[in-house]
């Protein structure tokens, strides 16, 4: 199933100075301190409420098969470095700590930590790279996805980005985070192939071009598929001839007796809202009120809502490079940050005080939950210390970090505890979910717990992220200090 | 060398259309007509005067090894779009055709056929989506690299955003396309190792936090690292704590006789403009006048500007999100398009009228020259008939197809073919180039024969894409026809 990864080994997908510090760690006999580190982010893209995790699976993955080969230690040697006690750990190398993550699909929150590392401090250091890299870019496109179906409003949405991705993985992952976010399919075949997501498409330009003229064009390939028949009618021109050829094929292929419902259209050029308006006008006076217009051509949230909401007639929608890309934010900026170092068998916390607040870091080992309501809405998160008893059968007070000195509590809540473990002494614990799977988890979040108003595109509420009396007085101790 | 590419098999990195198509070609007997399609883009990234042209490589390592597996045959069976010997077919298949390209580094303008892929039909579709995904992805941050490097003003630049990459290949090639766009290293150890790119380093947050204190921190790293000692200033307080320990360790350092420039500070947080200066500041006060500064943080051409603008000291940059997404404009939009078709025996033009001007495609075999003065400074690129003569011992005269009513002529000038074969009969005949030499070339066409008109970022010269009057003329009767 996870073909690529198989195949090839991209443990060495790291910078140096994992590299160089893990060396450093190495020679002053700390590689085996057990430490902590999370990865959380700290906005939503585009001014969202909210983000959906994203490439887990990848990174269990990676974790499992992290190993240096002959080639790699070649090279490593080659830079001059390195201890060669170091290379020689590093031919050894295998990952034996624990990871605990949301499971795949969560909603997510700025900083509560995703995923957190427990292991020892050369294993852990050695994660960095590979594991942003992953939850970044698969989180940005199911975010991304998600707006871009919401903005559909029921009508199913396609990836067709490959050709605008950032290369290979960027193609065939950002399809599978695309579906986890929200979409129907993809045209991207290799990304089918691996994770099992409806595949689709139309016909490019060449196919019109390449025939004599376009009506034999539509002619050739409504007879190789009558079933699926949408035409690409934009090469020379929409009204006066694509519509006009795609009609009189229509025609042709009903009097063969194919039922009206298997036709269609694909428009990839012009002006959208004009076009489809006419173009549905043209097919219901033709007698194909139930041939499906299919648009594409630099579409997002924002064109896609503008299109609809100006009348525009639309039965699907191709969404390429801005879904691909994430055009509008196309960087997610999750980050790993060391939060707790072993000290004398304790896990003592670790701060990052950064003089911009936003970026001073959530110390300590501790665990997170969501609370419901009694309606089963999500009406915050909750950081306590590892361990901490959340007992909501009484009101529970905690502290909202923003507004440390107003009293609130929780009443009549339930807590779900986010984290779950999912590699444990370096092997997995967690299920392997198919990508249906993580994508149904997904709409159920959005349709049953998570407010309407953290969704909405401006000005969403912002959910949030409270804090347990003791945890709060442990990091401002470490503040203070 | 191209490890990546070799351990795996991205064939089905494609759209399903070209699949569906090439059914439909082999189905009507047309899968070994011989066409041609051009790669071409229609748009310079971030309002640029310039593009360069990256990725060649991967596509003639993509192409020589493209093969269907039987787990892809299976794959595609199970789909039921497919004839059985359509798919017989794809399980023996291999580009037999010619592809000829702008060599891999040449500075490149919009709507000028960059790649001409000559085949039958079907091999020449199939190409389609890895080509353009390639092309797009390492053109854009090779473009982008160079900007970059320019704003920086003769300072290095390092790659620092495997992290922060739209997943794996997006790093690893997206260093190799910065390392051609002009930047002198990466962080990314998988980049270094298959393309020989030089790799650098510093330390993280981690390595501050995981010890006491920031000062044995920078103790501890001295002792390794005495020869390239670079010291994360920025956990706690870059004025307050990070410079002050750095400055005692420094002096520790060269007590012990080891030389000052092997010293140096990296800032990741905060106003850089103003750390810098105060820092070094302090560091000359304490007679470290030759540690360096490194800078860090969201990074790209416009910050780097204004930092340099406002006095910032500065001895080299690590940039991250910002080159290796392009984040400023991520989508590099070269798209693929039929241009000729074999009818009895001659290759017969092909053009797409869009209702959209600039979408008019420039049809059929062409070759392209670049045009030199007696300076050799490039003055305009000149499109022909495929095989035309272009004799510049006298005045020659050429159509402007922005203002075609002008008569205009090249003087005293000479001519550069710019595509080469690249693959001849499915084999590859261009030379394998380093990364190096890649980067070099890319060096000396903007240093010797690109204006410098062209190259600033503020309403740079947009290069002339001259035509042959034979050749506007063939056009024209195409679009009146």
């Amino acid at each position: 199933m996870q073909k690529q990864s198989q195949e090839r080994n991209i443990t060495m997908m790291m910078d140096l100075y994992e590299l160089t510090m893990s060396n450093g760690y190495f020679l002053q006999e700390n590689k085996d301190t057990q430490v902590a580190f999370d990865v959380f982010f700290r906005r939503n893209p585009d001014g969202g409420g909210f983000s959906i995790f994203a490439g887990l699976e990848q990174i269990i993955e990676y974790i499992e098969n992290m190993h240096f080969g002959p080639d790699d230690i070649s090279y490593l040697r080659s830079l001059k470095l390195f201890d060669e006690g170091f290379l020689q750990y590093l031919s050894e190398f295998r990952f034996r700590g624990d990871v605990y993550a949301f499971p795949e699909g969560t909603i997510m929150y700025p900083n509560e930590p995703v995923i957190t590392v427990k292991a020892g401090l050369v294993e852990a250091q050695l994660l960095e790279t590979e594991m942003l890299a992953q939850i970044n870019h698969q989180s940005l496109i199911a975010t991304k996805a998600r707006r871009i179906v919401k903005a559909a409003d029921g009508r199913p949405v396609s990836d067709f980005g490959a050709r605008r991705a950032h290369n290979n993985d960027a193609a065939v992952y950002g399809a599978r985070a695309a579906f986890i976010g929200g979409v129907n399919g993809t045209a991207t075949v290799s990304a089918g192939q691996y994770f099992n997501i409806p595949v689709g498409g139309t016909m490019a330009h060449s196919w019109v071009m390449y025939y004599k003229d376009e009506l034999t064009a539509f002619r050739k390939f409504a007879e190789i598929y009558p079933d699926n028949c949408i035409l690409l009618v934009d090469t020379y021109d929409v009204l006066g001839s694509g519509i006009p050829n795609a009609v009189q094929v229509f025609r042709e292929m009903r009097e063969k007796g194919i039922k009206s419902s298997n036709f269609g259209i694909r428009i990839d050029s012009g002006d959208l809202a004009y076009l489809t308006k006419h173009s549905r006008r043209m097919l219901d006076d033709a007698g194909f009120p139930d041939a499906r217009i299919v648009i594409s051509n630099s579409l997002d949230e924002y064109t896609i809502s503008s299109i609809l909401r100006q009348g525009g007639q639309v039965n699907s929608f191709g969404v390429g490079e801005r879904l691909i890309t994430s055009k509008s934010e196309p960087v997610f900026g999750a980050v790993y940050k060391l939060c707790a170092v072993e000290e004398n068998g304790v896990m003592e916390p670790r701060i990052k005080i950064s003089e911009t607040v936003e970026k001073i870091t959530n110390p300590g080992l501790k665990d997170v939950y969501r609370i419901f309501n009694e309606q089963n809405h999500a009406v915050a998160d909750l950081i306590v210390m590892a361990g901490e008893e959340v007992d909501l059968s009484k009101p529970y007070h905690f502290i909202d970090p923003q507004m440390p000195w107003k009293k609130r509590s929780f009443v009549n809540c339930t807590a779900r505890k986010l984290q779950v473990p999912v590699i444990q002494g370096g092997k997995r614990v967690y299920p392997y979910l198919t990508t249906t799977q993580i994508s149904d988890y997904v709409k159920s979040q959005l349709s049953e717990e998570i407010w309407p108003e953290e969704q909405r595109f401006e000005n969403p509420h912002l959910h949030y992220i409270d804090m347990s009396p003791a945890y709060y007085k442990m990091k401002l101790s470490l503040l203070e200090h």
